[in-house]
């Protein structure tokens, strides 16, 4: 890309200024102090996710790309860092809910400074830098769903339980019948290829070898969840992991995070505040632990993360225009996936893998190399992605990771069984 | 008092309103942000002091004295009520921090309705109920500099290190040379009459047996406490209580709070902002067991609270008029407390006695009786006030308490010595 | 003393003598596996216990005063000291329980070589180490009471409730009726004599001044304890001090420590194994918390120290030999305390007070002088001694103190009342 | 199997007998003391494990399928299951350490009770009851290998290290070179058959994928960690894992575990007391994260389970005769392994693989399907077999498991590559 090229016409650019506002949008809704909140050490304030997102823009493009780039705030980068130790020392993460300074406005006014200086520079940066740029506003769409689980968090420790948005019309009628899906058997190919952006656990493209099996032709339902809470199962040990039963005891986990029960009737709190329980949705905020036991109790169990993708591949929503999707929360077409529904953008699926890097795994060079793969230890893989991922960010060859016990994120899971 | 008076003749009126601007001017340099942040589970947000405060009036007076009073909001009584389990249920402690709302704006909306109906219903109100009005507007006192202490260990969570209010000029010269004033011996009284408020835990008046002794002209110094460590007077265990020396172990203590080495200075953070120590001026935010080292160190002892209070009921400054003072923290006047320098006004002052009833102390009747009567365990009692503490509010009577391991308040010591 | 007396005509070495023979006493009951069991960090496995009374005087007397000894094992000093920090670094004391070597055989061993070189020195040493020698013997029948209370907590933890001895007949009838007597009021002394042996806390001998105030001719029986369960006392926060409710609801507590229910009765296990509550003996293992509440809730209040002490006096038991009393539990005579009964040797009874150095006190010198001062932080004073305690240990200055949660001794109540 | 066969005949028989032998002989060097000692709650005394593997055959073979068999004790089932929630409530699992009662002597007699019972009952047991007899046996045998890790792991915790055993001679001379093995390449058969005795977790045998890779000859030497530690691989946060830091970082972990510095020198504590280390054998009592930072250090990775199997499977051990072996620690052959060493019976070699169920895994039924099913989380899978495995227990398909951080059993790795 020539440097002389007008910003606008560089898609890059297009594609970063697109990214960037959906976060100010999101952002929209909140006073200072609600993006002050830091609900729990897992979770971060609004305000740090804004800033913590631009200070990588500012970090690893700006100051290491850009001559005369001048630090908004030379204290910043403590404040904002994540946990890059090649960056560095930082705050401590469980106090990032102690910042009411920098203010929300300070912080609009970080962002476009930034802004304003990767506008200015992406046409004119070399390939590789450019690649850092995705990288980033990947990392920024990221933040973005991160933004939403943890105001959620926030607020639901609120006795007044604010609303962050305005309830949408609920759905009707039933969820369609389970029906089991086959799925493809013997060598498949797995992982992103080297064509777009991936993130590096994604790859390297590899074959992997897989047994006879089916897949549920939907998630596990709120309603289905019912009935497993009233079939006991969540005091019947048996069902459930060693690990997984110490903690549903430790935490006395009765239902989903954020349920409540209102006389008879279960309510949930969510970022359209208190609602009724919708029977035929897909049940989430769940943990990996809730997602076996619910497994075994229905006689199947999770799907590998493999069965997953090679079923998922041919339905792909990145197969369209990224930079058109970038940031919607679209709803999904009417039928995708086929046989084979809410494989995209509906809840996190719990699978049965453990995160892992894939034969001939290389991490990324350099601090930025810390992304993903330090994180491979004690963290299952999750696949498809939520309501609240941005449309863009949706892909088949993706691999989210919590740890077991995690339920803050929209997680819920579908059921696999041997063929 | 005849319900016809005019409010603004009456002085409990004139006193309640005096009181509570003070509180909202405390809360002024402050945003909605900085008044949600909660530093740890025994500090408050200032939000919450603001509304609690107003609770104690709502609760104790409006609701349950005034005919036709509606509550502000019936979902706040459930955030606002501290640890009154006479009152219910209540939000636990320490998640006070998550309460971005009701916004600063709405508590001071509240604040406002409460004070509207307060100040109408003052002048009617039976005299058992006023004296409720007088013990709320003691307990808003004491909030006052809980409001302070609080902010300042808020602030001090942030690296940005935020000042929140402008530094006054440090004061110059070396301290006055500490000399030794001999105590009261004998039979003394000890404790509040009947006469003017006083919170139960200093009634009744009795008679106490005190022995030869002397105290401390003035309090220990900065720069005597400069001297304590230069000396090894935290790493050596023999001059620490068994507690006191888990306690310095385990949090690394090896300065008073908020103190930070500057290469070769010693610097403190305050409300003021981070700034260098100023060697004449009283130590303080210290702990008992530090308090109690540095005693042992000296070769003398912390005083008695009897002791304490016998020397300085001379120069007892509640004797003026309190509403002049209501809301002041006006400077000492020089030479107040005579031989006796420092006795009210500057640091809370460790005393070697626990907080314990009083003989024939009786605790107040219902909700309110919960007051200080539960608190006696535990914890120390501390005599004359700090530079955070409204001026009305100080007397020779006043017995302030923490646990001995607290020293986010202004806490200093005196020495005294057997005689 | 004239070093070539023979040995066995020096009292000293008889009073030696005779307490540690009770120590190993103590001890024979117990197995090799019993006797290194350590059921928490607080109490010591009862090997522990008669290697650390032997290593007392093999330290402080042999070591330190006799030319010539020789350590039993260089290696045991670290096992063995408790918690002098003048004497280095020692074993971590929550791993106690880690010391299955050396064995039981091995420490009576090291007793029988300390024994034998004490016998041989006593007779010739100084009055100030005689002092010592006294202290050890005090010390060492401290740990006598220990090791019961501690082996007993061991035996609790198992499921197959193994009685250390054999059950005694229990007694019949019911407690005496309870009477208020009348206090004494005015300046009293109190404390020991500079005359015979009291630890440094005791002392100095002190005049203090009391109240008008009446004391329960008796202790708190368990038939009155199961009337306070059977009217919620346990439930019932505002009979409790903050910090104690905090640790009732923490610890669920919902009767003394050892009780269960069997059916519809109480059950107790004690040395003597599962036993039914006997209504008319005194309550035992109960908290201070526990203590303050029932008071509370029987209208009444706990003693001082004082006000105990200043009752005891004219029945101590002390007055008699000490020699012959030694190594006995005998019972306590009948009547003993006039019309006050139980005032020594039954349970140790919580005061008011918190445990805090007389006026004037001076800690012993030397490492000895860690003995008690350190420890007065956070602790409340028991007075007149329990069925575990050695007669000849029974005095009325003697200051036992444990923090307000402990209840594994054998710890009890006395009503008291302002006068 | 005829009912009337003499059971000496029976091979099960003398199978049974022989392995219940080596536990005892385990035992013998221990005091009753020492058989008590429970180190930390994840290992258990050895009169435990001595016990709790006799309760499995009383449970399972004798209560439930032998005809007017007693139960020895009613009342120690309670004491002696492990974690089989089906067996219903249990004694708390760190609370083992109380058991002084039973005895030593006790449960040695419990055993010959269940020896007796057992050997006159198998040789008329239907078949599926002689597989749990082999179940209980491999069980048995994996408590052998538990017994010598936790009472190292106890002796640790004694300052005077007293020895399990008598030191072997020690290896002279270097280690081989570590050589690239190439390992094998595309689908291959994991898993044991259905011939023969294994765990449910080891089946059902399945095809896998493997993509070209090699494997280190040898495991690493402590020759070679001792470089890692001088290189500052305990100080260099790039080389772990996130959670591996945080675990190093917390734990403080410099060295592997029971090493320790002589000045110069580096010790371990070992069976064998405290012995200088041996440079050219195997590094072992080293966590996951551990030998993760040290691969990555090394430039390579751990291998696969399945790439472990894959070559491990023509020198498996196990091919001859299971009776034989069945008590010996034995040498391994010189030369196992062909190019190949150390594949068995040295250290248990950390894998990149996280235990979870093979494709097609059905858990046992029954109680005894608690066996291993339901540790499929958090944990990493070893393969190979340590010096305390006993022979007979070593096979290619053997997956031992333990979470990351653990470090108390003869662990250890060997690198791999991608090919």
């Amino acid at each position: 890309m020539a440097s002389n090229a007008r910003p606008e016409a560089d898609p890059l650019v297009i594609f970063y200024l697109v990214v960037r506002r959906l976060s100010e949008a999101l952002a929209a809704p909140l006073s200072d102090a609600d993006a002050t909140l830091q609900p729990n050490p897992e979770a971060s304030p609004a305000k740090w996710h804004l800033a913590h997102i631009s200070w990588f823009f500012e970090t690893f493009v700006l100051r290491d790309h850009v001559p005369d780039y001048r630090l908004f705030d030379a204290a910043w980068p403590f404040l904002f860092n994540s946990y890059y130790d090649g960056e560095g020392e930082r705050h401590a993460r469980p106090r990032r809910g102690m910042l009411s300074r920098p203010t929300l406005d300070g912080i609009l006014a970080y962002r476009r400074h930034v802004d304003s200086a990767m506008a200015a520079a992406i046409p004119g940066l070399p390939a590789a830098v450019r690649e850092l740029v995705t990288l980033g506003l990947n990392h920024e769409q990221q933040h973005q769903e991160l933004l939403l689980t943890d105001i959620l968090a926030a607020f639901a420790e609120n006795p007044l339980a604010p609303a962050y948005s305005t309830p949408k019309p609920q759905g009707r009628g039933d969820a369609p019948p389970l029906e089991w899906i086959e799925g493809r058997t013997g060598i498949v190919e797995i992982g992103a290829s080297n064509e777009g952006f991936a993130f590096d656990a994604e790859r390297p493209r590899h074959r992997t070898l897989l047994h006879p099996h089916a897949l549920a032709s939907r998630c596990v339902t709120n309603g289905e969840w019912i009935e497993f809470i009233a079939d006991g199962g969540y005091r019947t040990c048996t069902l459930w992991l060693s690990d997984g039963w110490a903690w549903a005891t430790g935490e006395a986990a009765s239902a989903p995070l954020y349920w409540r029960r209102n006389e008879a009737n279960w309510q949930r709190f969510g970022l359209d505040g208190v609602q009724p329980i919708e029977p035929a949705a897909p049940v989430t905020h769940i943990s990996y632990y809730e997602a076996d036991a619910y497994a075994r109790w229905a006689g199947a169990r999770l799907p590998t993360e493999f069965e997953w993708e090679a079923a998922a591949v041919h339905h792909d929503p990145s197969s369209g225009n990224q930079l058109d999707d970038a940031g919607a929360f679209a709803p999904r077409p009417a039928g995708a996936g086929g046989a084979l529904r809410q494989m995209f953008g509906d809840v996190w699926e719990w699978t049965a893998s453990a995160f892992l890097p894939y034969p001939g795994f290389v991490p990324a060079e350099g601090t930025v190399g810390e992304y993903n793969g330090k994180f491979m230890s004690g963290q299952m893989v999750l696949r498809g992605g939520s309501c609240a991922t941005p449309r863009g960010h949706l892909r088949a060859s993706y691999r989210n990771f919590f740890a077991p016990h995690h339920r803050w994120q929209f997680t819920g899971l579908r059921l696999a069984r041997d063929g």
